[in-house]
């Protein structure tokens, strides 16, 4: 489901004064001698070919939840993992899992057309014509519904695109609205729209963004063609993700559930997504205002805003039915530490055959748990236990992922040292994301794998690209900073219940932004697809298990957890200072608004025969106050600089088995101190200070989202209330640091 | 012929110490009563409806030079100006002119297609269907040619644009260039094209910039349609404009001439322009990789750049003819200075109808001068002479201008007090550019011209306009700096040969923003048209009348010019600023650049499958001598500064009428000595040291050009010389501000 621009990946380079040298963190000189060369023994197991095998063998098929290739898929991974040697088990949950029965799009006036809702197979692609097994072009978690009205063009559907509506008089309310894709993850375009009163929402993918103009479409290039549509599910995941039906608990059998009609997380009005050959009708027949310059799309059309005269008829029924969910849980014991779980996830369920999300993924995750377990043949065991996961059912709502973070919440928050997640995975640049205390140990491994293309290690190639291509800061940075950032997790994929959710400390990985294309979601995301234009040698996927086999061997390995807190905290001072400068510039720009409207600016600089009008007043923006905010963070520097004196000055063999136990768990779980049980405002479910995706954003995510969704909202008293909460979580996660500290202090030098 | 963006003409308000107050520039107070009194009779005879009828009458027929109906517009001006008082004469040139004999143009490889070149008749247009009069689509002063080649795309056609080729390892050499309009004067694609190798040239419309993408196409809405195709003059008017074989003298009938082959200001290669719907064929049989995005357009086709598999035939031929060329000349004498003159222009040649280009101005002009006439009858009579002129062949290369300006030269540079240009006209925001010491009298014009929409003056509406949508810094003047700015001038209209050949100061004013569309030098410039989406009332055209009206009648009744210096000092200040930070930017950049390459960032960063590769090293950027100009600026200033304090302290009545004449002349000349005989460098036709139309642009102005020029082109050794010459040319213009403070000094109290 994972997928974003390259810029949102934008991971910067690092001054900050980090312990000197490149000595391995968490390992001695002497050990980590040791682990690189378990290391190269572990990159020695890895193939390319079997890699493609793997995708070829598994996206065979289309394999979507509730599917009998679904389940197959996962038997098979369940085969495989046990013939590798771990302790693999199925692990099943029965959750709601809505498809079409009845999808009808027609433009009634001021024309006559039937939305054809299909994508057409392919010569060219061997899978694209397995129609009887694939999932029709559909928004999964849509309610049934049967509207008509006439159509209003939303632009991405955002809130802001409605105040652009309003300015010109435009208003949705008993109105469908068309919407093109991107700009905002999908289930907030349907969301957004029935709030303002929409009754029905039509997506399109438009040739701007996802089609002909970025290059050549499918079968010539790897573009959206004009048949091609995206699936998706349109669930209210920024509310909570997972069974609708279940929320917070495992969707175990006997589960309580809720009513279908008592789902929050299920849309409030009908969504279809469509191709753009099925769009183009409706623009062209749409009249009022044009649409604003950036709100132009590739179409050969003059984009209209509406409404109207263009009516269209909507109308989807859904079998509501429950479906059975395969996760495949593979284990590998620890002999020090079997009670830490190093926990490593893809999912393994496709919209439709999906070679590339998630099997490319997958695959480099398959060679990856097939080495690390190749390793224990020549004597080798890792010191902590580590469990390999294929997901089902992320693609309609990380169902799979969250099930069983919610079923196994305890244990979970108890055990589990870090999760690790990969989703698709293509040629290009290391992606990597995730909770900011394990930057520097992703910095590390990637500096020590090589790109296959350029003979240099990750790392390099990435700040290069930065250099090329980021923003004058992140250029800055490239050449400053030594570490690249970690960009934050909002959501997309499986990390979500376990970061956001349980406060367990995550990654995000992967490689692209070579493999550009228009598959995604759609029929032809197919193997023919993946090595013509994903990974053609599947290079890549080697690389992403050497760097994702890395991360897991050092976690598992080594007895100080390469966990570091210095990387935090300049991250989260960046995060402090961005909210900050992000009031005082809404500050500014009310005060700039609202003088502009009283001078009467707007009335003479708008031409008098269109209906563009002035924007409305807003209420001016107060000082919030910032300063609890700041002192937590002099408490957390006075914590963190203390906590690294003292590993500095430690004897590392001062410290008995039972006693680094203890530090790790006390390390590990500092994660769970950034969350708090009561969740953010609206959405207990997501229960991280730092980390969580947009309520308006869906995959884009906010940091310190407390503080920063109050302020966007214009919610000032609220955002005082979350000052001071965030606060108390920065001073919780100072104290559990100084709990470490403590501990080593007993025994320092 | 006068066509830009709205952006380019940002004039901003000013707080330059000013002499204080809002007196009335070269008007005692008293005068200033009178002078308003007179202007208010002036606007009582201004008519919504003659203008009208005017756009109608002259539009109403094609009037392109050479043909019959030019010859009939221009006497039937002589004939209007005569009965309104006027002694009006025609003044007849002998020019070259091209008309097309053949055109073809046809791809013949991979597939065939002929394009069409013809624009269809509309029901809804009147005049479309007078075929046998309208000059066929083409760019006049093409070469002849008959050349076979491969394809490729070059977006604007610029120099930057082939440096993108380059990159990608694309080399022009032999090949056909198919550029789309915009980005640059038309006449630069060609002139580009042939430095770099090419051998035939093709431009078209895109939609993106000219068509269905802003708004809806003629004849739903006023933009160009896929058979809408734009005509254009495509000599070098950079090096010279006028008649090709006569430059620097009248192209008199026994003029020398040079022979067509030595005229230097015809292409090099043939050159033809096209519509989009002929272009789509040609971009859809393209091959090569994908253009970068900002060279994308809006057709429905991945946009590649050849060159190939595309191949073309073209084939041009053209009547090299000598036409009969009418200025019309209508004069109203002085009775103080009838030796000093204000002349004030339009053009009335058109490409096919003109409604809008040039008739909308040209209809404003005449208002203008019939109210100045009416003036007359009840007993007013200018101070100074004034002379109204419509020119003929301005489309085909300020032709009729240009032999008018180099014919009478010294007589003209003797007598011009200023030369105010007007080109097309319509609904929106005032636009005026031209010579700085000019500015506070549009100014304080502007401020009292009241828009015909808003009820409040032109000035203001423009203020808020920038407030809108200038940049930061032309928002931040539109508060704090009382007088907008002139644009400076480039080229594009028929002010450059007063301007940038004579030495004279000029105006260019006009209205415009609100009257959006692609009617552009098409068979759909008429009158239906206009009245639709250009000036449906002619309210602007009333209003255009005023402005020019007042700033006629102030310069022509002004006992005290209406020069002034200080807001001079103040944009040139600006662009002295502007060049040194350029140096510096460009060093910064270079270095940076260098930098870049040498560390191998583009090695790592660029995708190794694709044909881009990192951009060439630049020789470093040395650090320029421009002391000399900032201290001819510090010299520049004393002698403004005094003369203003002289002026301030000079009791009027103290200078007789041989005095005030004499400092007239002081003070009118002083634009001549920003020229230099010499001229620019390679270019000695451009005698102006502060405007020049970029010898890479065309139209698009380089302030303090021969500095600016050097160093955009990165020639370090002339640029320290143009500096020197240049100071030395505004140490000269200060000598003269000097003497007319002595002439002054004598006299004061």
């Amino acid at each position: 489901m994972f997928r974003t621009s390259f810029l949102v990946y934008a991971l910067l380079y690092s001054i900050a004064a980090f312990s000197a040298g490149d000595d391995m963190l968490g390992f001695s000189r002497s050990q980590a001698d040791g682990q690189r060369q378990l290391e190269k023994q572990f990159d020695g197991h890895l193939k390319q070919e079997e890699i493609g095998n793997w995708i070829k063998r598994l996206s065979a098929r289309p394999h979507h939840l509730g599917s009998a290739n679904d389940r197959e898929n996962a038997e098979h991974l369940v085969e495989l993992f046990e013939s590798w040697g771990y302790k693999t088990r199925m692990e099943k949950y029965r959750v709601l899992f809505p498809t079409p029965r009845l999808r009808l799009l027609e433009l009634v006036a001021p024309t006559s057309y039937q939305a054809k809702l299909q994508e057409p197979a392919l010569p060219e692609d061997e899978t694209s014509g397995q129609l009887d097994a694939q999932l029709p072009i559909y928004n999964a978690y849509s309610v049934d519904g049967d509207v008509s009205a006439e159509l209003v063009y939303v632009n991405y559907g955002v809130p802001e695109d409605y105040e652009e509506l309003e300015r010109r008089g435009i208003d949705v309310r008993g109105k469908i609205v068309l919407a093109r894709y991107y700009g905002s993850w999908r289930g907030i375009k349907p969301k957004v729209a029935a709030e303002k009163g929409a009754i029905g929402t039509i997506i399109y993918s438009d040739p701007a963004d996802d089609g002909f103009v970025p290059g050549d479409v499918y079968p010539k290039g790897p573009f959206r063609n004009d048949r091609g549509a995206q699936r998706g599910s349109v669930m209210d995941m920024p509310l909570y993700p997972g069974d609708p039906l279940t929320p917070d608990v495992g969707a175990t059998r006997r589960a309580k559930r809720l009513k279908i009609e008592d789902a929050e997380t299920l849309t409030k009005i009908p969504v279809l997504p469509i191709s753009y050959s099925d769009a183009l009708p409706l623009l062209q027949s749409l009249g009022g205002p044009v649409a604003p310059n950036s709100w132009k799309g590739g179409l050969p059309v003059t984009y209209h805003l509406g409404p109207g005269p263009a009516k269209v008829h909507l109308k989807l029924e859904f079998n509501w039915d429950m479906v059975d969910l395969y996760n495949v849980i593979a284990v590998l014991e620890g002999v020090s530490y079997p009670n830490q779980w190093v926990v490593r996830g893809n999912h393994h369920d496709a919209w439709v055959n999906g070679a590339a999300d998630p099997i490319s993924g997958l695959a480099a995750l398959m060679a990856e748990a097939k080495a690390v377990a190749a390793l224990t043949k020549s004597g080798w065991q890792p010191q902590r236990t580590i469990v390999y996961a294929a997901w089902d059912g992320e693609e309609q709502g990380l169902i799979g992922s969250t099930e069983w973070a919610e079923h196994h919440a305890n244990e979970l928050q108890n055990k589990v040292v870090a999760y690790i997640n990969t989703d698709s995975n293509g040629r290009g640049f290391f992606r990597a994301g995730g909770s900011h205390t394990l930057e520097k140990l992703v910095n590390q491994v990637a500096r020590e794998v090589v790109d296959p293309q350029v003979g240099e290690s990750v790392s390099k190639r990435l700040k290069a690209r930065i250099k090329l291509t980021g923003t004058a800061e992140q250029r800055k940075e490239a050449v400053t900073r030594r570490n690249f950032r970690l960009y934050p997790l909002g959501s997309g994929s499986d990390y979500t219940p376990f970061l956001q959710h349980l406060g367990i400390a995550s990654l995000n990985l992967g490689y692209g932004g070579e493999n550009r294309g228009g598959s995604y979601h759609s029929i032809y995301d197919s193997y023919d697809h993946y090595v013509r234009f994903g990974d053609p040698q599947f290079d890549y996927g080697v690389t992403l298990a050497q760097t994702g086999g890395r991360i897991v061997l050092r976690l598992a390995n080594a007895d100080y957890l390469p966990f570091e807190f210095e990387g935090f905290i300049d991250n989260i001072g960046k995060y402090v200072r961005e909210v900050v400068k992000l009031t005082d510039k809404m500050r500014e720009d009310t005060d700039r608004l609202n003088r502009t409207i009283d001078e009467g600016t707007f009335r003479l600089a708008l031409d008098p025969t269109k209906s563009l009008t002035a924007p409305k007043r807003e209420d001016p923006v107060p000082h919030i106050a910032f300063a609890d905010l700041h002192n937590a963070m002099e408490i957390l520097k006075v914590s963190v600089g203390d906590y690294q004196q003292a590993l500095d000055r430690l004897d590392r063999q001062a410290l008995n088995r039972n006693e680094r136990d203890k530090l790790s768990r006390l390390i590990y779980q500092s994660e769970r101190k950034l969350t708090r049980d009561q969740g953010l405002p609206r959405r207990p479910w997501y229960k991280h200070y730092i980390y969580a995706p947009g309520f308006y954003t869906g995959y884009g995510v906010k940091t310190l989202p407390g503080i920063r969704e109050a302020i966007e909202e214009r919610k000032w008293q609220e955002a005082d209330e979350q000052v001071r909460i965030t606060a108390g979580v920065l001073k919780g996660f100072a104290s559990q640091i100084d709990k470490a500290t403590q501990l080593i202090g007993k025994q320092t030098k």
